[in-house]
């Protein structure tokens, strides 16, 4: 998508460790508008799918998954990092290793929420090893929900994530795939 | 807001310890057409203020800060509880105790997207003892901002939270203020 490869070109960072700090439009600072126009993209993409829920995961995916359910005119549900009393008994539950912060956390969704006949959009804001799809995949499968396919802004085509999730049967779909990164610039893969 | 009265007394949940559980719309799974209807709401509320900015605070107020915002026309900052190595190291940090969780953690945001000259709307999907909100005021001060106001989907109206922020100079408006709860139902105030 060139308005999202554009504005990581103007305003993306790139430090040591293959990090790709986006952080002033995507997941930190949120540019809405151009979240919407990602949206727009994303239901072209999934257009006639039959997509009734978009599931996503706290904190960074819930921006983009909110904007992009109004194309779709379905809920979202965002997977919770487990640590509250609030949460009903009653979850789908999963174990995600974190890339960026090196550690493993349970991830779970309420049974309320996602079920059998449920066709589902996993979105999230970037993809790299693809620990949180495949912790999404896995929470849709326990609860006997279909997963329609991902919606990824950012992939980085040169780690493992895409292989990982295709290797489970679903499609992803990245607006941007990062080819490589240098100090100094960022090249992306033609799509 | 009737829409939304109406909304927690059909699908709300009332627990022992004065927690309402309003995770089937507003803060696990989304309904996103009803969070458009009240950030429509809030643009009415905030009309001409000139805000040029929300914040919100990481995880459940993100998605009605995005889709408020899209009524604005402004970005949306989301205040992160520290955890992360990505964040850069120029950051505003406060302190905040949840009521929820009955722990403290520190909540940050970079001193990039925030200063002097912002008017900034703190959005959020409760208030009850108000200390996420004083923890988002501390740093919109820090940084210099001015705080418009707070504009908050469910208040508990039987908490400290309203007098606590409003005793810090700053604006209050809740979409439904919630006077009362019992096993059986709520009771809003009339606004």
């Amino acid at each position: 998508m060139e308005l999202l490869e554009q504005r990581i070109l103007k305003d993306g960072q790139v430090f040591p460790g293959n990090i790709l700090k986006v952080d002033s439009f995507l997941n930190h600072q949120i540019d809405v508008d151009l979240i919407a126009e990602m949206g727009k993209e994303i239901k072209k993409i999934y257009n006639g799918c039959g997509v009734n829920k978009i599931l996503t995961i706290e904190a960074s995916g819930i921006g983009i998954a909110c904007i992009t359910a109004q194309f779709f005119s379905c809920p979202v549900l965002f997977a919770k990092k487990m640590k509250t009393k609030n949460i009903a008994a009653s979850v789908y539950k999963t174990q995600v290793r974190s890339f960026t912060h090196g550690t493993e956390y349970d991830v779970i969704v309420s049974k309320d929420f996602i079920g059998e006949g449920d066709k589902v959009l996993i979105v999230d804001d970037f993809l790299a090893e693809g620990n949180a799809l495949l912790g999404l995949i896995d929470l849709c499968r326990q609860a006997g929900a279909e997963v329609v396919g991902c919606a990824i802004a950012i992939e980085k085509g040169f780690q493992e994530g895409r292989n990982r999730v295709e290797a489970k049967g679903v499609r992803v779909e990245s607006l941007a795939i990062v080819e490589s990164m240098s100090d100094n610039t960022v090249t992306f893969r033609k799509q």
